[in-house]
Formats: structure tokens, C-alpha cells, sequence
């Protein structure tokens, strides 16, 4: 980067707030996805004043800017893969406006999302959106991603939660959109498009989120399966039974077995799936769900049923699931960790399919996931030293993406587009879904300099 | 309209799909707003392919469209401003797919928003958003205009519920956004842009919806205060409770006594307020809300509280807020109704505010709506033929703006911008936000043909 550039990015963000030697710029040239690019200059912002002034300058000298929260996105979102400079913005982590009567926070966007339910949980509030990464990653990064979680059937995701934003174009200028009202028609929906934009449309730098009150009970069970189809077919049969869980959890044999090598969490090794359910709300409410819960589970030759007794019972069963991708990683040197997702009633065709796909190419696949919301986590356990192994893995990930779209799903439930499914993007919504996408890009930032290279290819863009 | 015009529209829809005589054009030149324009020709089309080609014609024609479900909207959003083609979309009502597993339904964007209940209550499933205008306006109407009504503080308004559209974008290009998944991030949130966007930038022929259970059991209650803060304060204290009712309607005096003047509903002539209260969900869990909300309004100096004990009583009490509005229009010969909106915790003041402009301006007020999202309908009620009557509205209807904005609030809840708001839009979103808004209208729609005239003054729209 120029001498001149460096000393105009050090006026913006004083010398603490700037990294320009090529040995501090590895720690922000990868993500948890599998790529990696080194920036040319990394800063740190603390003000909203701050990217506004980063972003007239970096659209003055045409040079790329990739935001990043704490950088533990699975697609490639915060890699900089035109290189130019990393915006960080873990700096900014305020609580700015806690109102309780209108279950409302306003926070900075670095603000790690864990941190939030804490200050709420004084009101009897919480913010229901948990993503696996909720104790590191920013809020920011999680609305930029629409972050899913394990609560996604009875609570949504990211986007259902996000009331206004400050945002910050690529041209410089700071808007606010949306509103904190529950009814707001007073010009176009602007707020959702930002949310899952990976970053390409402008810089979220504060967000007021919609918090709801803390369920007063919650009921806690695993249900054991013989069959995988069993499982994935009481799925669709509790639902049907009007039952709404706040969670609803599968895992496989291959991932029973990977978390009882990891840790005992009193998991059956010899059970084909496991169900992890949760129902939640008034005592007796929580308590009536989860009898029809045993309903289903007994249409579908289930093995047992085991109610958690207490809490620690509870938290074992649940740090099974949480653990599930960590036990994973430990069976083979590598792991490509899918979320491709369908609709509920979808999800044993989905399950059989991945199953029939890992044995044509003779791969070891663990399956695990939120099965309430059809959002599994096929889990490909390679070694990337095995180059024939690798060939067969891209091609049953290429099988796996065309069967979600086959059973009219998606590529991606939760962990974006990014560079990793950049290439799949096509067959999910069509070229004239890409020209969309590509007139919405270009109507925000022309210039394509705002994380380029990510989701789609830009026309006339630098990108390769 | 040129003969060749009319031949190729004839070509489109057939004979009986196309009106153009002078004296056919009134019915479709209003909506249940207060601005009249006679358009040159009315289209009714029978499917998405017959769109396609009429937005193909006028864009190489330059002739403007503006789409139309009912005509029930209540801010100018389908009248034909600029006048060019009326497209009407309400011989397109056929249900599609209803997908009990998955709780979607599917349907063509004609269809009465009503008669979706009745296919799926055969699943013991419900589409929540109810406007008043529920039995009569479409479906594609309410998600042009991001519908509200009654039940938003706990279900939310219609754009929760869109999953996926079918749009026809203003140069003809047929689009499907969304996705049936509850998780989906494969590219930019599109569907959400379309929701509220008042017919500028798609024509919506298609929608997927998603349904919730039908609640086991339902609590009402009437509760009858002697002030009006007492009211709007017992409001938010019922929220503090963690309590979120389905249904928490407010009706002023001046209300009350225009309802029981039109038909007896049992309404307290002498109130100065009441709150019409709904519980629902489990039997146990809605009877224990019900509790607590007699708490806070124990806490706020109730004078009654009165629980209906059947079916009979709850429809009378319910019809009484249903009818308030055309129990307003008997009072006086024309009404003005608004609706502003503020967070719960403002309706004090909001409510306060209303009451000052009134009495400031010489002006009678009824004030009902839904309190618990903060949504409230003043409702001026005025006689058109008294000109300084109607130059004091006008200031009141100004100031009344500013109140809610300066609250934090917004000029509309739940009516749209359309032409009635259009001049007080700058006001709540700022110089930047409308220009926001013509950057997206341009990138869908440069020509500005699609119901032009709208929300906002397009740069080099033939709008005067």
C-alpha cells in the first residue's frame, strides 16, 4: 500500500487503530472457512465517524475494503480477497440503549452476541438468535451473515430480530433504517437486504434488536432411533401434531460416536440417530408439548425416550450437541462442514440422499444439525493430504448442493455464500437471481469496492 | 389511449380481460383513500405469462401501470396517478399447493386474504395478519402494502409470514425470491424489499405463506378505565408483566359513543377509555396472562374488568372495535384517518399529544387502534364543505406528524405512503433515505412506469 494511502488511513484511525507489516497481516487473511488472502492494511474503528471517513477515502483511491467482525464466518465472508484493507470492528462493542418496556437494545456492532442477554436478562428478556459461534462472534457479523442457531423453528433467525440499523454506504454516507416501532410502512423494507448482505452493500456499525421474555420452563429430552428414517420422520410428525419446539436436534451414529470419544455425554453408540428436543414457555404448556412429543416418537419405533430430571442432566445432553462439530474434527485430519437445508417434510428424502452420496464416493460423512428447521450439517471427514479423497469430496459437495435444490431447499441455511458456494449460487436462484443481486450491488456500490470477490462474480469487477 | 395500444392489450387479455370505455374507467379510479385519477385503460389478468407481456409493452411504450388487488388501501397506493394502465390482479385467486407439514400455503396473489383460513384450518393452522379490510382486500395487496391489524404485537404483520414471491419486474422479467426453508441465506434478502413496497417496484402474481397453529384456547377481556393515561399507561405496564397479548386494542369516548350510537355493544358511555385485551395459546397459559394483566390494571386505577365468558360475549365485545371506524363516518360527514405510530412506552404522550392538537385546532378526535404495537387511528371527524375546518385538519394532521416522529415513531403503521403521506415522507426518513429510495426504484424500474407517482418524487418522473 502507498506511503501516502497508510498516512491517511493513520490520520482516520490514530496509530493505534492501524496494522500495515506483512507479519501482522496474517491473523486476518482467514476466516473459518478454508481461504486465505493477506490484506494490505488492517484498522480498527471505534466510531461510526471513522468508517464514514474510511469509506469516502477507500472510494476517492479505489481501493477494496473488507469488514470483519471477529472472523469466525464458514464461507469466506471477511477474507479479503482483493486484498486492500481489513476494516475490524470488535473495538466497537457498546451497549448504547437497553429499553426494557419496548424489549428493545440498541448496541454497537462489535459487540460480541453472547454478551447481550446478560444486560437484558435483568428484564426477563433474551435475544433468541444462537448460533454456534454466539460466544465469539459480533452481532454485527451475525446480522451481515443472518446467523441461524439452534432455536431457528419456534424463534426464527438473525433477520426476524433486527429492528434498525446504522449503516455506513460505500460511497461514505450514514443511514439509519428501520424503525423501532412493531408497524413501520414508511418507505421501502430497507433493513432485511442488509441483513445476510455479507458485507457487499454497506458497513453496519449500531443495530437495535427485538428481545422477547425469558420462557419460564423449559422440558429437555433425547429420543433414541434404531432407523435414520425413523428419526428424520418423527421430525415431521411432531410438527404435525402442531407442536412447535424452541429446539430440535439430530445427530447420527458417526457423530454419537465422535462426541462419546470426545466426552462421555451419556449417548447411546449403538443408535442409529438421536433426537435432542427442547419445549419451552408456561410449565404446563412446555409440559403438554413434549407429551405429543412422546406421540410421534412412539408412531416411529423409537428406542427410548428420556426426560433431562434436572439441570445438569439438561446441560450434559445439550454439551453432547454443542461439542458435536470439535468430536468431529477429531476423527480425521479434516472436515468439510456443509449446511445445505429443505423443508422439514423433506428431511428424510435429505438424510437418504446424503447417505447414498457419501457411499458412491466412498466417504466418511457424519450428520448432525437443527432438524426442527430441515438445517442439517452433512459433515464430510477427509484427509486434504488424500488428493484422491479430495476429488471425490468436491464432487459428492457438488451431489449434495443439486439434491438440496432438487427437493426445492437451499445451498446455504445459515453460514452465507461467500467464496465457498460462490460457484453454486447460479443454480440456486437462477441468472436472472445473479443480475438481481448484481443491479442491487452495483446501485450501492458502483465501483465494486465494498468486500468484492464474495457471493457473485460483479461485472467489469477486478475480481479474477 | 392509441388504437394500435388497445389492439395490442387486447391481444394480451382478450376480449373479455380489458375495459377502456370513459364511463368503465371511474371504478377504477379510486381506492378507500381520498384522491381520484381516471386511468385510460383497466387490464385483468389471468396469469403471470399475461403480466410479463403487459409489462414488456409498456416499458417499450412508455406507458405507466398501476396495479390494483381491491382498492381497498387507505393512502392513493392503486390510483393511477399518471394515469396510463390499471392492472388488476383479482381474477387470480386460485390456491396452489397447501403444504400442512411444512405449515405453507401457496396461492396467486388475488385471492381474498380471508378465504386462506378456511383451506387451512382443516390442519388446525391460521394466517395471523388480519387488517380490518381482511374479508375484502388480496392477499398480494396486504404484502404490497405490509398489511397490520389486530394481532402484531404478537404475531407480528405481513412480512413475517412472506417466504417466497413470484414477481414480475417492471421490464417484464419474471422473478421467484425467497425460499420455502426457515433458513435460507443464498444471496441478498430480496422478498422483504417487495413487502410494503407499494406496487413501485414488482408486480407480486404469486406468494408463499407461512401459517402458524391455531391457538387451543382464547381469554378476552374489557377493561374500563377513567382516564385516558390511565389507559395508555396500563399498556406498557402489562408488557413490564412479560405478559404479550394476541389482541390489545384502546377506544377512546368520543369512540365508544359513536360505536354504541351505531349498534349496543355494552360499551361504558361514560369511560373515558377501554382496552379490548385477548390472551391466547395453551388454556393454562392464556388464563395465567389474563391474571396478570388485571395486576397492571389494578396498577392504573381500573374502574371494571370484565371477562367474557363465551363465545356470544366475546364476538360482541370484538364487534364493537370492528365497527369504530364506520361508527366514526356516522358522526360527521367525512373522516380523516391516521396512522401514526410510536413504541408502547410513548403512548402516553402520544395519546396526550393527539388530544392537544384537537383541542388546538378546534377539532372533534376519536382515537381507537392497536395499542399494543403502538398503533393508534386518530380519526378526525370533519365536514369536507367547511373550508376553515379543513385548513385546521390539515395543520392538525402536520403536527400530528411531527408528534410521532419527534416520539420516535413513524408516520404510518400500517396504511403505506402511496400519495397521502407523500409530502411528510423527507420528514421521517431524511434527505438520504429518500435517496435511498430513488436508487432502488431506479435500479428495478429506471422508465419510473410502475405505479408511478408514488411514496416519493422520482428525479425526471413525469409526476408534475
Amino acid at each position: 500500500m502507498k506511503k501516502s494511502h497508510l498516512e491517511e488511513l493513520s490520520t482516520i484511525f490514530e496509530n493505534d487503530g492501524i496494522l500495515h507489516q506483512q507479519e501482522d497481516m496474517i491473523a486476518y487473511s482467514y476466516d473459518a472457512s478454508h481461504i486465505e488472502k493477506t490484506p494490505e492494511a488492517v484498522v480498527f474503528a471505534t466510531s461510526t465517524d471513522q468508517i464514514c471517513k474510511l469509506m469516502q477515502f477507500a472510494y476517492r483511491e479505489d481501493i477494496p475494503v473488507t469488514p470483519r467482525g471477529q472472523g469466525s464466518g464458514l464461507s469466506g465472508g471477511s477474507v479479503p480477497i482483493e486484498k486492500g484493507i481489513v476494516l475490524v470492528l470488535d473495538r466497537m462493542r457498546k451497549m448504547l440503549d437497553f429499553d426494557p418496556e419496548n424489549r428493545l437494545i440498541t448496541v454497537e456492532a462489535g459487540m460480541t452476541t453472547s454478551d447481550i442477554d446478560p444486560i437484558v436478562a435483568s428484564a426477563d428478556l433474551f435475544y433468541p438468535p444462537d448460533p454456534g459461534s454466539v460466544t465469539f462472534s459480533t452481532i454485527g457479523g451475525n446480522i451481515a451473515e443472518n446467523a441461524g442457531g439452534l432455536r431457528g423453528l419456534k424463534y426464527g433467525v438473525t433477520k426476524d430480530y433486527v429492528k434498525m440499523l446504522k449503516v455506513v454506504l460505500p460511497k461514505g454516507d450514514i443511514v439509519t433504517i428501520g424503525s423501532k416501532c412493531v408497524k413501520h410502512v414508511a418507505g421501502f423494507n430497507l433493513e432485511p437486504i442488509f441483513v445476510g448482505s455479507e458485507g457487499l452493500l454497506g458497513i453496519i456499525t449500531e443495530v437495535t434488536l427485538a428481545l422477547l421474555p425469558i420462557p419460564k420452563h423449559r422440558e429437555s429430552a433425547l429420543v433414541v432411533f434404531n432407523t435414520l428414517n425413523d428419526a428424520a420422520q418423527c421430525v415431521s410428525d411432531i410438527i404435525a401434531y402442531g407442536v412447535t419446539p424452541s429446539t430440535m436436534e439430530f445427530m447420527d451414529k458417526t457423530t454419537i460416536n465422535a462426541v462419546q470419544n470426545f466426552k462421555d455425554c451419556n449417548l447411546p453408540r449403538d443408535a442409529e440417530a438421536v433426537l435432542l428436543i427442547e419445549t419451552d414457555g408456561e410449565k404446563n404448556s412446555a409440559i403438554g408439548e413434549m407429551k405429543n412429543i412422546k406421540k410421534a416418537a412412539e408412531k416411529n419405533s423409537f428406542r427410548s425416550f428420556s426426560l433431562a430430571g434436572n439441570t445438569k442432566e439438561r446441560d450434559l445432553l445439550f454439551e453432547g450437541r454443542r461439542i458435536a462439530l470439535n468430536a468431529l474434527a477429531n476423527v480425521k485430519p479434516n472436515l468439510i462442514l456443509e449446511d445445505a437445508t429443505v423443508v422439514r417434510s423433506k428431511l428424510p428424502d435429505m438424510v437418504r440422499g446424503i447417505c447414498e452420496i457419501a457411499t458412491k464416493y466412498n466417504l466418511m460423512v457424519g450428520i448432525f444439525g437443527h432438524a426442527g428447521d430441515g438445517n442439517l450439517h452433512p459433515t464430510f471427514l477427509i484427509d486434504k493430504n488424500d488428493t484422491d479423497e479430495m476429488k471425490r469430496t468436491e464432487k459428492a459437495v457438488k451431489e449434495l448442493f443439486r439434491l438440496a435444490i432438487d427437493l426445492e431447499g437451499t445451498i446455504s441455511g445459515e453460514h452465507g455464500i461467500g467464496l465457498e458456494k460462490k460457484p453454486f449460487l447460479e443454480d440456486q436462484i437462477g441468472s436472472a437471481g445473479i443480475q438481481l443481486l448484481c443491479d442491487i450491488k452495483r446501485t450501492f456500490d458502483p465501483k465494486n469496492l465494498l468486500n468484492p470477490g464474495k457471493m457473485f462474480d460483479f461485472p467489469n469487477s477486478t475480481s479474477n
